[in-house]
């Protein structure tokens, strides 16, 4: 898993990591692998549920008692020689850091190891890539069966409950995020949560879903508007629809993320939205919500075959209001394939 | 909000701690406070947002072109003496250090400011203490509202979905942790989620939810059986209720954390439980679902006016199955006083 000429030891801290290489699905655990073992620190409240989620994978748990990080200290002892020791900066914090220090003595050579499970999870296995079709099919017939109940009058919340509601009948452990609904001129906040704000007429709606399905994330977003939209929000959805075919198309293994961006970003200029589009275009996607690689400008992380991404540009004029349009795309070797399939035809209701 | 003879600025990277201090609630941010001026930094996804979030605060926004830290520290620039930065170690990480380090050059001092703002918000503020009561009152007319609704052959998701569906019917942004529904052998891991597992006749069922309402986290535990209960499941749970009361009964300006998990604990191991009581007794609770004080064995931090704590004594049997009874607290002048009020009778449906 890796390298032994670069460090004697890995410690992973990151949760959905050590999901990933081990099973366990706690919410508390620290991973040190080493040559010969790996073993998980886990505290006294999942003492059955680390054995049973570890079963079979070679995995060793170990129960800490007086705080994970003392307990993966003394995993290591206290080395002879130089302990190098693989972490990730970005991970640990500066008081972790410090107490392990403090616990293992002078002894440890902290290794940049920064990056390395995330780069594995970036590439999806097959069976991988199954359970996210699957997420991401949930997800569309989720919006399918809760946009007839969108109307007027609801409030922003009820919404998302409902979207909430039927992913878990599906049997989705729950959303990937907080569902956004967002309104009116709520709608040109790209981030905007639901609220108690009910839906009037004449109003833009962004709705931004996902649901977990196993353990893997799908991320969705829809716009519609309530009654006859004005030609000037039809030319923005079609400027945004077509800004989301060109960078589709642009999918392919061995491309940038940073190239993938431009092609959206070029169309929403050619449309004279380009300043309106105020995020990147994408992000990776699969046990976490937000994944390498990312999807802006100038990213020159490479596309692979078996990366899951979201395209995702959208369009926010203060006033106004805001529309988003976002499928989850699978890169393969003919290029991206969507794996969300909800209409993303221009919706009056 | 911190002594300059400690530090000459103050940086902030905890989302909940930057929501606190300056009322925005984007997902991405940096606070730095120094004498004379609060910044904060955040991207372009959230420039209304942080406008409409921080007007008449006083504190300033500024949207980072290339990074947050980036612009962080370029808001620093390059100090004339050494500037003493105060920071928490425990919510930056090692990398963010060094980014840090880089770009402001050799002259800072990182000093260590761990906690500071977590202490503040430990103890409530009157308009707090309001709201975290209604969050109390929402969770616990959930509660009642589901009861009736479980019944053998539903899942643990099903129910899952109806108390978040009815959370948010009645105004919650989103439940404050994923919502635990652990029947039969399941209620025994005291961290279970929900899963598709279905309910079965004589079955423990451990229901461990919460509400986010207007910011303000409630955290409430209940455990059913469906069907007649054997004589050793009533002593169980006689015994953890027990427990929560001595617990709740020690509660009081003043005494240590710690007393609080004793009376617990002592309860529990009179009754022979107390082995299998292998979680702390609470902990804080208010704008996160865990906060300080942790109510932990041999924990020896005090007590004070205004905290919110849980107090959720629970005994888990492998095999047989788990009970907890979780209440949100919050100590006053005269001892604890509940603010969850679902029935803590055994109930066999």
């Amino acid at each position: 898993m890796f390298s032994q000429k670069a460090a004697d030891a890995l410690l992973v801290t990151s949760l959905p990591n050590i999901q990933y290489l081990t099973g366990f699905s706690g919410s508390a655990g620290a991973l040190l692998v080493t040559a010969s073992q790996a073993t998980l620190v886990t505290d006294s409240r999942y003492t059955i549920q680390a054995r049973e989620e570890l079963a079979g994978s070679g995995v060793r748990a170990e129960i800490a008692r007086k705080g994970l990080l003392a307990a993966t200290a003394s995993l290591l002892g206290r080395p002879q020689g130089k302990l190098r020791l693989g972490f990730d900066p970005g991970q640990v914090t500066v008081a972790q850091k410090a107490a392990l220090d403090k616990a293992i003595g002078s002894r440890v050579r902290w290794v940049d190891a920064g990056g390395l499970v995330e780069r594995l999870r970036a590439v999806k296995e097959r069976q991988e890539l199954a359970t996210m079709r699957e997420a991401a099919l949930l997800i569309s017939a989720v919006f399918s069966i809760v946009l007839p109940k969108i109307h007027v009058g609801l409030s922003e919340l009820q919404i998302s409950a409902e979207i909430e509601y039927e992913m878990k009948k599906r049997g989705a452990s729950g959303p990937s995020f907080d569902t956004i609904v967002a309104s009116g001129r709520r709608s040109a906040l790209p981030h905007a949560r639901a609220t108690s704000k009910l839906l009037s007429e004449k109003e833009l709606v962004v709705l931004d879903q996902g649901a977990i399905l196993r353990g893997y994330c799908s991320d969705m977003t829809r716009t519609v508007f309530l009654g006859r939209a004005p030609a000037r929000v039809r030319q923005m959805y079609e400027a945004v629809r077509e800004a989301q075919e060109a960078a589709k198309a642009a999918v392919m293994p061995g491309i940038t993320a940073g190239a993938v961006d431009r092609a959206a970003r070029q169309a929403l200029t050619r449309r004279g939205f380009g300043r309106f589009f105020t995020h990147s275009t994408g992000h990776g996607l699969g046990m976490e919500v937000h994944e390498i690689p990312r999807l802006g400008k100038g990213d020159a992380s490479m596309l692979e075959e078996g990366m899951v991404i979201t395209i995702e540009p959208g369009v926010y004029v203060e006033g106004l209001g805001g529309i988003r349009i976002e499928d989850d795309v699978v890169v393969t070797s003919r290029g991206g394939v969507d794996l969300t399939n909800a209409t993303r035809e221009f919706l009056e209701l």
